[in-house]
C-alpha cells in the first residue's frame, strides 16, 4: 500500500513535469511522435500478440467469458487499427495555441482567448488494450500528459503498447513521461489516482457503470464521464411513417451494445396504430425482445408488459421498451423523468415541434429525423473521441481533442493602464 | 437542523422546476423581467434603505469594523447602481439558443452546437447586498434558476431586494422561484446547498479565502471559483522603461483590494538598476510598503527583506514584494512556483519573449504590456461578471453570461440512419 502510494506520487510528479513540456511542444514534433508510435506498434506486432497471448491465457484460467476475451484480444487487424487511429490523430489540426475572438476593446487593449491543454489527464479503462493507444494519441496531440490505468486483465498487452509509445515519444525527442501506463494491478492505484488533485487535472473513466460509479464517488479530481445512455426516439404524429420506421429501426438494431443505442421508443397515440405494426415486424425479424405499455399491447398482440423499471433501463442488448404517449409534451416529460441526458431524437415533419424538441430537450445530443446512433465523435467530425459526456460543465456530448483543452484569456497592450 | 434540511430541499425542488421554465423563457420576457426588477428596486429605495439600516444597526452592535459596515451599506447611489446593472444585463445579447458551427457532415446530417443554460446555480456570497441583484440578473439572463445565499449580516437588505426581484419576475410573467434568496441565517443551509447534487448544477462562491476553502472542501456540486490572486508583472530587460513604470505602478496602486492587483514585481537583472529607482519613488509617494530580495535591496536602500512567505502572499493592501530575476525563464519559473494562475503580465519590446510568455504562462489571463488590473469582465467585453475562475475546466478567467451556459449538440437529418 505504502509502495503504491509512493509509486503513484512519483507518476503524478513526472506527469506534471512532462505536462509543461507537452504544453510547449511544437505541432510537428507531436505529429512525428504520433507517427513514430504508429510505426513502433506495427513493427512490434509479433511482440504485442505474444504479450497479449499471456493476458488471454490468464483470462481463460480466471474464467473470463467469451465476450470479455474477445474485447481483450489483439490480432493483426486490431494492431493495424491502433496504428491507423494514431495516424488519423496526427492529421487533425492542432487545437493548442489557437487564438479566438482577438479584438480591440474601448480601452485600447486587445483581448482574445488562447486554447491551452488541461495539463495532466488520468484515464481509467477496462479490458480493451487498444484504448491505451487511442487515449495516448488524443492526450498527446492536445498537449497534455496522460496517466493511463487499464484493466488488470490486459496488463501485459498494455505494458507492451506502453513500450511502443515510449519509443515513439523518444524518437521524436519528446518527454517519454508524457504517457505513463500504470504498472501495477493493485486496485489501490486507482484510489491514489482519484485523490491526486495536486497532480491530475481531470479524470476520464471509460467502462461500465460499476467503474464510473466508483470514480464518481471517490474522485477528488474533476471527472469527464457519462454514466449511462438511456436514449429515446419519439415518433410524433406528424412524422413521415417511412422515415420513422427507418430511424427507429436503425437506432435500436444497428448496434446493441453502444451507449447511443435507443432503449425506449415513444410513439404519439395518433400515429401508433399506423407505425407500430410495421416496426414491430422488423424488430421481430431481428429477434429484438419488445416490452410495451398497455396501449402498445392493445395495438400489438403478444408483447410482454413494460414495468416502471424498464423505462430506467439501459439494456445494451436486443431489448426495447415501447410507450404510447399523448403528444410531444408527454414525450418530453417522459424523457425528462427517465432519460440519462445522453441522446434523444424526434421524428416529425412539423417545424414548430422540431424546434421545440431541439430547444427544450436537455440532453447532450438532440436530434431531428436522424438515428441516435449518430451521436459519436467521428460522425460529428471531431476526428476521434475519448468518450461522451452527459455532464453540463466543460465538455458535453462526444469529447474530442477540444474537450481535453481549455481557453485562457490573452491581453495585448502597448503600455496600457487602467484609469 | 431538520427544518433547514426540509427548507433547502424545498428550495432545491422549486429551483429545478423553475429552471425548466427559465430555459424556455423568451429573450423579451427575460429583458422585461430585468427592467421590471430595476424599476422595483428604484421605486423601493426608501424601503431598501430602511431594511439596510436594521442590518447596519445590528452590525454595529456586533462590532463589525468600518470596512465591513461600508460594504454592507446601501444608499441612493448604490441602489441606482443595482438598477443600472440590471438594465445593462438586459441590453446584452441573449446567449441561450445560439447555434454555432452548424455544418453538413459526409453522412448527410447537419451537426452543430446550441447554447443552453446550466440549470440551477447556487451563489454563496458575503456582506455586499448588491451581489443579490447582480447575481440574480446574470442567472436570469442566461436562462438559469438561482439560489442565492448572502451573508447573515445582510439578511434584511437581501430579503428586501429579493422582494423586488420576485415582483419584477411576476410582473413579466416569469416563474417567481427563478431567483430564490435563502431566508435563514443558519449556516447549515450552506452545507445543504453544497450537497444538493440532484438539484444544483454549479456553485459560485464569492468572497474571502475562508469561504472559498469551505466551499471547496465540502461541495459535492461542481464549483466555479478562484481561490486567490497572487498576480505578477515581469519587467523584461528589453522593456521600454516608461511603459514598464506605468504598467507596474498601475498594476499595484490603481486599487489595492482587488484580486487582479499585482502582489509581486519581477525585474530582469539587466534593467533593474534602471527601472527600480524611479518606480520605488512613485510607490513611496503612495506609501506602498516595499519588500525586496537581496538584489533589490542592493539597488534600493532602506527596503525590508522579502521572506519566502512573501512570494505566496496575496496582500490585498499597499504592500509589494519585489524580486530581481536573471531572465524570462527564471521569471516564468517563479510564476509557476508561487503564482495562483490568476493574471500575469510581461513588459517587453521583444516579440519572441512576448510570444513565449503568452504561450507558456498557464494563468487565466496572460498579458503583454498591459496592467493586470484589466483582468475583469467589463474590461474584456463580457458586459458583467459573476466572478473570475482560476480553474481549468469549463470557465477560465472572468466569467460572464457564457460561463453560466453550456453547449449541447444538435443533429438535423431527414430520415438519416447510420450505415
Amino acid at each position: 500500500m505504502k509502495d503504491v502510494q509512493h509509486y503513484m506520487a512519483d507518476v503524478g510528479k513526472r506527469a506534471c513535469v512532462s505536462a509543461r513540456h507537452m504544453a510547449r511542444a511544437e505541432t510537428g514534433l507531436k505529429n512525428d511522435a504520433l507517427n513514430a508510435i504508429a510505426a513502433a506498434i506495427e513493427n512490434s506486432a509479433a511482440m504485442l500478440i505474444e504479450h497479449n497471448a499471456r493476458d488471454l491465457e490468464a483470462g481463460r484460467q480466471r474464467g473470463l467469458d467469451a465476450a470479455l476475451l474477445d474485447r481483450l484480444a489483439l490480432d493483426e487487424s486490431r494492431i493495424a487499427g491502433m496504428a491507423d487511429g494514431l495516424r488519423q490523430v496526427a492529421q487533425l489540426s492542432d487545437p493548442i495555441g489557437e487564438i479566438d475572438q482577438l479584438a480591440y476593446r474601448p480601452s485600447g487593449i486587445q483581448v482574445g482567448r488562447m486554447r491551452v491543454p488541461l495539463g495532466v489527464i488520468g484515464i481509467i479503462y477496462e479490458s480493451r488494450p487498444n484504448v491505451t493507444a487511442d487515449a495516448a494519441g488524443l492526450c498527446l496531440k492536445s498537449g497534455n500528459a496522460a496517466i493511463l490505468r487499464g484493466g488488470s486483465e490486459a496488463l501485459h498487452s498494455n505494458q507492451a503498447i506502453a513500450r511502443c509509445i515510449r519509443q515513439g515519444l523518444e524518437s521524436a525527442g519528446l518527454n517519454a513521461d508524457a504517457v505513463q501506463v500504470i504498472e501495477t494491478t493493485d486496485r489501490a492505484a486507482v484510489g491514489e489516482l482519484l485523490r491526486m488533485k495536486e497532480h491530475v487535472d481531470v479524470i476520464v473513466p471509460r467502462g461500465g457503470k460499476g467503474l464510473i460509479e466508483r470514480v464518481m464517488s471517490e474522485s477528488l479530481v474533476p471527472v469527464i464521464k457519462h454514466l449511462h445512455g438511456v436514449c429515446h426516439v419519439y415518433i410524433d404524429d406528424k412524422a413521415d411513417v417511412a422515415k420513422a420506421v427507418k430511424v427507429a429501426f436503425n437506432a435500436k438494431t444497428q448496434r446493441y451494445g453502444t451507449c447511443n443505442t435507443m432503449e425506449t421508443l415513444l410513439v404519439a397515440q395518433a400515429i401508433a396504430a399506423q407505425v407500430l405494426p410495421e416496426l414491430v415486424e422488423k424488430y421481430r425479424d431481428e429477434e429484438v425482445e419488445l416490452r410495451g405499455c398497455a396501449q402498445t399491447r392493445d395495438i400489438i398482440a403478444g408483447l410482454s408488459a413494460a414495468t416502471d423499471a424498464d423505462w430506467d433501463e439501459e439494456y445494451l442488448a436486443p431489448v426495447l421498451s415501447i410507450k404510447v404517449v399523448a403528444d410531444l409534451d408527454e414525450a418530453m416529460e417522459h424523457i425528462h423523468r427517465y432519460g440519462s441526458d445522453h441522446t434523444e431524437a424526434i421524428v416529425t415533419e412539423d417545424f414548430h415541434r422540431a424546434q421545440r424538441f431541439l430547444r427544450e430537450v436537455d440532453s447532450s445530443s438532440v436530434m431531428v429525423n436522424a438515428s441516435t446512433r449518430f451521436a459519436d465523435g467521428f460522425e460529428y467530425g471531431l476526428g476521434a473521441e475519448i468518450g461522451i459526456s452527459t455532464d453540463k460543465l466543460h465538455a458535453r456530448g462526444p469529447v474530442g481533442l477540444e474537450g481535453l483543452t481549455s481557453q485562457k484569456y490573452i491581453v495585448i497592450g502597448d503600455g496600457h493602464i487602467r484609469e
